[in-house]
């Protein structure tokens, strides 16, 4: 199969996402893509968000795990937060539920992703494929982008890249049970101010009557920001089936001074 | 027609132009992205715009009007600002102009729009569809962008999304005539600080020896930031055909401390 | 060779580059895309980077140089920083390096480009043309689109839009020898902070104990930011060739109270 040709099977445009923290303001990301179109003429190369706080990959890991579902079978993810480049860590080229994935092996998969039954994970071996890095500081550019190309366009199997490999335990802090409840913390703050926490929907029999403690707030699990007064604090299950804490109309970050970190504690009127 | 057909008649590639308000930071337009490709392949997505204040839906009104006729006929436009998400509001599916529109029915529609007398204007019914939301508040994803990927796709007709409906009123304030001039407000501030108003330029002949008032200001019509020298306020027929409030080589809304919704009056020296 | 035909030779899908200053925060670029795509539907429109500092020609001189390499044959890149739009200034089309070049005519071309030995550089005639803005102040949308459109899509060849003329001399400026070393100066500064300057790397054996002077400090060129300690100062070459000032895990331009404009001098051990 040629680079230029079809790309996953099934599919006649290969889709390829760009997750990064290289922000807006520079051309770094423009660059990328100029190199995985010089490669791949026909990919259809998509922002999934380069507003990652700079080198937050636990954030970045979040987000990868939650967005993932929402694209085609066969999608490749391309995430590159990589506070380490230049250093020897490797980098992994994976195939996991039906899609794929190219990131440094720093923690930027979440254990949900790692631990699928169907993960195929491989460490890209740059020696067998002559690829060398024209740059010791970005290898978005220099070595994301040619393997994304050649992965999505078909020109390398994810077999030809490199061998299986066992990759770095995740990032993405994993909430705890603990007595009558769940330690979590918040992973990312959206643009509007809500803390988007590491703790998973309760199910249904226990949400009834949780509640949130974050900083000395104790907040009971409402279900939409709508079920509090203008101005409130609230906790919720948001879209993306995460335990979240806004306030209605207003900024919760700003008004908690709580950012990435912060810790938060779910409990259950019902007990564990 | 199949979900994965060519779309509108005579294009090869569906147009589908995106407005919201969620901002570069987090990947909610990535997601409203991966949305529309798993449902329409050849479908080409463009960001109109994603940095609308949050919720303000007279700016994105504003946007919207003056941007849609510099796109292709045939173009779908999809705008999701939508601070009511998950009460109780419709979904309009319009055709208007020889565009397409998604929106929330909260005044998005310019009265230019509402009141073109080729508007087809549907609200969605969402049961017949069998469309349900998998979350209260990010309708974007699980409402807007199923419904924009049959639409440009031709795997529903407009007729079929719902019935003709009567939309809210528009949320972009109209500048009214008063006596010897007309009265209006900042709808926009720019990226350079300069202040977009509702008011349109005025005919040829009462433009000249026109003034704009502004918090205490008052302000001579000219052709271009040229007219005037480098610091000074400036008010001016923009490239929308709106007028605009200017400080030359500065920033007019920091000088002046204005923004949206600050009175602005223009007056012509012809009278009424 | 109709607009909506295939382009470039050799290139199904025209690429086209866009590198303004118009920021995110408008639907500025947006716009720009719809002309695009109404006059050449199988164009793929790529975002180079909107963040450019407002009017800072330099600074997009300097990313247009650095990127253009990167992109496939055949790209056009289209940059709009546009400081005196609406005065008499040329719109120059160019054909450099197997690249083509809309640009105003304001010095946005690299004195590397201007000097290249292939460079075919034009005026654009617009009588000829029979193109006329409708505005004074958004040529991005009303002129330097349709051309885009116009060449990218082969409807008009590159000698059809003008004839031959001499630009205006390159606003980047050149770091100049000097008794011991080369003067230079910040061009711009990244999303991290970091301090890229006009000196290209030094050649391998005076890179050897050369030192970099900014703002009363003296830093030995190094190899990568990993070469200093957390909270250090370093200065090394980049991943574009030029000389840059980076603090490790911190802002080197916050630090430094440094910008674009600021000297730097980089001195050789071993004389010049």
């Amino acid at each position: 199969v040629s680079a230029l040709g079809g790309g996953f099977p099934g599919r006649q445009v290969p889709l390829i996402t760009l997750l990064t923290d290289y922000g807006h303001a520079d051309p770094f990301v423009g660059v990328m893509k100029g190199v995985l179109y010089r490669l791949l003429p026909s990919a259809n190369v998509i922002d999934l968000c380069h507003g990652i706080a700079p080198q937050a990959v636990s954030e970045a890991a979040y987000w990868l795990d939650r967005c993932q579902p929402w694209f085609p079978a066969g999608t490749l993810h391309v995430a590159v937060i990589d506070p380490t480049v230049g250093s020897a860590r490797a980098i992994l080229a994976a195939h996991i539920a039906d899609h794929y994935f190219l990131v440094p092996d720093n923690g930027l998969l979440s254990q949900r992703l790692l631990e699928h039954p169907d993960a195929e994970i491989r460490a890209v071996n740059f020696e067998a494929l002559g690829l060398r890095a024209a740059s010791a500081t970005f290898h978005g550019r220099d070595l994301f982008a040619p393997l994304a190309a050649w992965l999505a366009g078909g020109a390398r199997s994810l077999a030809e890249l490199g061998e299986r490999a066992t990759p770095q335990p995740s990032a993405l802090p994993r909430a705890k049970a603990s007595a009558g409840g769940v330690e979590g913390e918040v992973v990312t703050v959206d643009r509007f101010g809500n803390l988007i926490t590491n703790i998973d929907a309760p199910a249904e029999h226990s949400a009834r009557g949780a509640c949130l403690q974050i900083l000395g707030h104790t907040l009971a699990l409402r279900s939409t920001y709508a079920d509090v007064a203008s101005g409130e604090l609230v906790a919720l299950v948001n879209s993306f089936g995460s335990v979240e804490i806004a306030e209605r109309d207003g900024n919760a970050a700003g008004r908690l001074h709580a950012g990435r970190g912060t810790d938060v504690r779910l409990t259950s009127a019902q007990g564990p």
